[in-house]
Order: structure tokens, then sequence, then C-alpha cells
């Protein structure tokens, strides 16, 4: 895992996931060498590095131009930037225009996860995973909904991280938001 | 419960206790009506002000003389400022200087936990509590380990809250810090 | 509160909700002495004790009899049966034959929340309080969405509880399942 | 990583370490393909299999027979025995006799924590680290306090995972223990 402090950052960008979600990410997207990753709404790059060690090729995909470009920066910082292929455009008009994938990451839907996860799962190789993060209240449960109609396996994992903070007059524990973590097989 | 917007609050001054942690507390510590209460760190006067809603007479303790004022602002607020006695002083001071109790509320113990649960299990009442909030990892060890030697009846509970904030693209989860809850009841 | 362990209890009957999350629910649902409270789906009794304990009237509904003479032999073993009507019914059946409340409990809504909801906000007087509980994913979107109709005042609050078991190599930690707690005012 | 439900279990034996938390011990760890690991209370051998995947040589620790038993058979099951020594013994006897390392995973200390870590760090080479977790509130206050000692750079996270449980009538989200990872790395 690369560290949160080592990422370059922007004031509009969002991000990057923390090290310890990216951690979990990676283990519930069983991502492999040979896997081609859709990366939607990449914000700062924090998934799209790790995805871009583990697997062949990853799309990053933002309507933000400047989370584009921070997520850039970061890859060539870490010399990942041969494998990642940039779309500025509307996530689900990006996932019209790519052919297969074997993993898709959803960290940012703009209110239309049920077409994302529909158009995504369509073009999804077998034994694909589709996973979903999310800080809202809503979106788990649009995501379980829309993945149970196409019967795909599904695990859910709600993650509450505490980071202690070392003081003088003890260990602070200082919480950081929860996160959910919906992951989708394709059977 | 008092709302937390509803406080008067100071730069230099912790708190008020959140509103959630401040009914876990009144529960944990069984107060009624006729109990004598000391209040360590009353900070803002979060604890301060339930507690004094809720029993004859309470000790409001603090080495921070903004705290005092902070808390005596809010005592006024709702009426409440004849029921509190204000000690300015080192915790372990004040505590000596109190003939008995029925309940030992500690909040901030500047280091010295174990020798106030000590001097305050002595001029606790039968069945009084001595109640430790921390958000440290280090306190609650402490608060165990000395209410062990003196066999009281130990309640444990780590609380995480997450508080929705309704937004237009959905409810998101903010965490609050984990705050420890260590209850002794003396036997 | 009441201890946990204080409620006698029925195999095919769930609950009682822990003292934390009874706590909570107190707090949160505002109850006064003049109130008048609906708790649907009483189970035990956990909550419809502490509402007992703190208003005028409960009407306790459960569809399951079992839940109701449950509830009714804990509020017998604690004095609390007067102020306390049994209704063995739907919970929106229930609803419809009450005329007026002025808190509106819902612990278990066996799928037609937003019903309840609405139907219960007809009948709440003005700054009533409709509390839902939940350890369900789907159950807090419904419940936000519904309340957001009627622009209700929502609080939202997810809590984790881990209570300290306290052993000879030192104290477990064994975590609570999640629950979650919308509450919603009428304005 | 290996699911869960992939493990031979023994009735005497605890473990394997959930997914989510041997996931989070691999990325906290930075385990890599050199690495020599110590596995201290391998219990089923859960994060033996994982240290054994991604390093060179793992030695699995365990005063318990049917411990070091079934995490063999684990290893065979994967075939992953090859590059794992096994040591029926005490844990610090264990740590006497082996010369270097770079990784120390203490999952289970039996109460001599402070001497594992001091006994430990003297082997552990540059930039090795030491991994605790725990469930109970008093091991990573220990861990903590001896590392700062060394002035190891320490990294704290508690992490409290729920786990959702799709049913007819919603996702049921269950809870599992707080865990704690400490990791103390050296300078």
């Amino acid at each position: 895992m690369i560290s949160d402090d080592e990422f370059i950052t922007h004031k509009d960008v969002p991000g990057p996931t923390k090290e310890e979600i990216r951690c979990l990410v990676m283990c519930k997207s069983r991502v492999s060498p040979d896997d081609i990753v859709v990366d939607i709404g990449c914000g700062t790059g924090g998934l799209t590095l790790e995805f871009a060690k583990r697997s062949r090729l990853v799309y990053a995909v933002d309507k933000n131009l400047d989370a584009l470009n921070t997520t850039e920066k970061n890859l060539k910082k870490h010399n990942l930037d041969k494998k990642v292929h940039f779309i500025h455009s509307d996530a689900l008009e990006a996932l019209k225009d790519i052919e297969t994938f074997d993993i898709l990451m959803i960290g940012g839907s703009g209110g239309d996860l049920p077409l994302l996860i529909e158009e995504g799962y369509q073009k999804l190789t077998q034994n694909g995973k589709i996973v979903v993060t999310s800080i809202l209240l809503e979106t788990p449960v649009e995501a379980v909904e829309t993945m149970k109609k196409f019967q795909m396996d599904i695990d859910i994992v709600d993650v509450s991280i505490s980071k202690g903070r070392i003081m003088k007059r003890g260990t602070m524990m200082l919480a950081r938001n929860p996160i959910t973590i919906v992951t989708g097989k394709k059977n």
C-alpha cells in the first residue's frame, strides 16, 4: 500500500481513499495481473494506483478534469502511468465505450448507480466483480438491490476505523467516517 | 437532553459532551433526585447540566477558570445554577475537600486517574458509581484496573456513533470519535 | 434504565432492546410525563417499560401474541402494566384505530414502514416524534425518505457498541450489532 | 485473500482470523517476497497462509499442538507448507531460537507481550515490523508502551466491521468484534 501522505492532492478533488479502505477494496476485488479494471470517479487516484500496481490495464474515469490531472500526477510519481487510460467523461458514457473488463470500481456515481451497475454487469467477464464504496446511507441499498436483480454473489461490509494519535497524555483514537463496501461477483 | 447547539461555548474549553454520550452517562450513572454528584473536569458543562437536572447537588470541578465560567453561563441559561457548587481546583485536591457523594464523574483526569478513583471510592456512598469517559486508549485500562482492586462491579462500553447529514445527493454518515465509558459500582 | 437481565424473555420473541439503545431511544424521543406513546412491535417489552415509566399512556402493539404476553409479564414485574394498552394486531390496522399520540416508536415494521410513517404522521401531535430503530440496511433509508416528504426534522444516528467482558487474561470487547435510530419531529 | 470458509477448523483452536483483518494485517506489515516472518500464535493458520503466499519463509509458533496441526493441514490444502517451519513451543522460547526476521506477527501473547516485543525488536531487521492484533482492551496499550521505548514508528487502528447478511426482509448488519492492530516499525 502507498501511504496516504505520499499522494499529491488538489483542493477541488476528493481523496485519496485512505490506506485501510484501499487495502480492503484490493482484497474484495480479488484483482490479479491479467485483469482489466474500470475505476469510476478516480478522484485523487488512490484506488487507481493500487489497481495499476496489480492489474494489466486500468481505465480511470472522472468528469472532473482536475481529478484526472491529479490522478495522472500520482501515477507518474510512482511510474504507473503506462498502465492507465484516462477518460474525461460522464461515467455511464465512459462505460458504453469500453468493451469488456474484469473489475468495475464505482467510488462516486453521481446518482445513476443502478444504471452503472446494469451497464457494467453486461460487460463484465465471468467471475468479474463490481465494487461499490460509499459514505452515504442510500448507496449500499441501491447497490444491493441492483446486484440482486442479476443474481450476483453479494458481499457487504461496513468498515469503521479509528486511528490512534500518540500524544503526551495518551493515545487519542480519532474516528474515520464509516465506509460501506458492496462487492458483487458475476456468476 | 439539552441539544448540543444550545450550549454556550468557549474557544479554550472542550465540549460540550455530545448529546448521545450525555444520555448514556446519565443512564449508566443511575442518577436520582437525592444524589450528590461530583463532576471532575466539567468543561463546557454538558454533563454538569444534565446531572443538575436529575440530582440534588453537583460539585463542578475544573482547574481551568474559563471552563467554570462557561459551565456557569450554561447553568444560568437553563436555570440550573442554584444546584451547583463550583470548585476551581486540581481534581484530587477538590475530592479531598468533599465529604461524601453518590456519583463521581471523571471526564478529564490529567494523568492521576488511579489516585482519583482511589480517593473517590473512599467517599462514595454504598451503591455509588464512578463513571469514567475517555477518548484515550490508556484511560479505560487504568480505570478498570483500579476499580478491580476495590471489587467494584464494572461495566465497560465502547460507543461509536455516526451522525447522518442529509444532503442533496444522500445522507452522509459522519463519524464521531469513539468514547469508552467505564462505570464502577461500589458494593 | 432497567438492566437487560431483569427482563423475562420468551424463545419466540425478540429482545429486550439492549440497555444502551433503550437509553438513546428515550433521549431521542424526548418523552415526557404527559405523552401518549404508540410502541409498534413491542417484542419483549424493553422499550414499552421505559416509555411506561416516563409517559402517560403506552399502546403496545404486536401481531405476535407471545410478544404481548411477554411484555405484559415484564410490565407487571415492574408495576407498570396500568399504563399500557395492549393491541394484538397488524401495526397499520392498530394505528388506524388510535386517535392521536405524541410519540410513535417503530421497532419492527414488517415491510410497510412508509405506510406506517404516513399514517402515523397524520395522527402525531405538533412536535411529536416518530422513532425508527433498525438493524437492516434498508430501513433507515426508507424512514428518511418518507420523513423528508413531510418536511419532518430528521435526526439519524448509527450506534455501534462493544461491551467489555472482564476475564482473567484481560477485558475482551464484544460487539453488539449496529443499530440505526432515525427520529423525525413533526413541525 | 483466502475465503474464511475455505479453512479447515478445529474445535480447540481459535480462528481463522477473518478475511478483512488478514487483509489489513498484510497491508500493515508491508510483507514482500524476500521477507522472513515469525507468526506467534498461529492458531488455525489464517495469517500464516497469507504470509506464506507473500514471503520467503514463515515460522509458525504455537504452544497448542492442535493449532500447529490445523495450520499444517490448511497450508497443505493450499500448497503452501514448503515455506513454513513449525515450532511447538512457548512464544518467548521460540523467539530466542530464531536468529533474525523482517516481520514479527503477534496474535496471541499469553500475557508476556512486552517481553515478546523486547526480544523481537532485537532480532528485527532494519525497517522490520512488529504487528500486534488484539480483541482485549489491555493489549494495544501494552504494545504501544513497549514500542515507544524503542522509538519505533507506531501505527494504531481500531477496526470495527459489520457484515451484511441478505435475508428476505432486508440486509441485516452483523457486527464482528472490534480488533485493534498496532504496527511498530524499527527505525
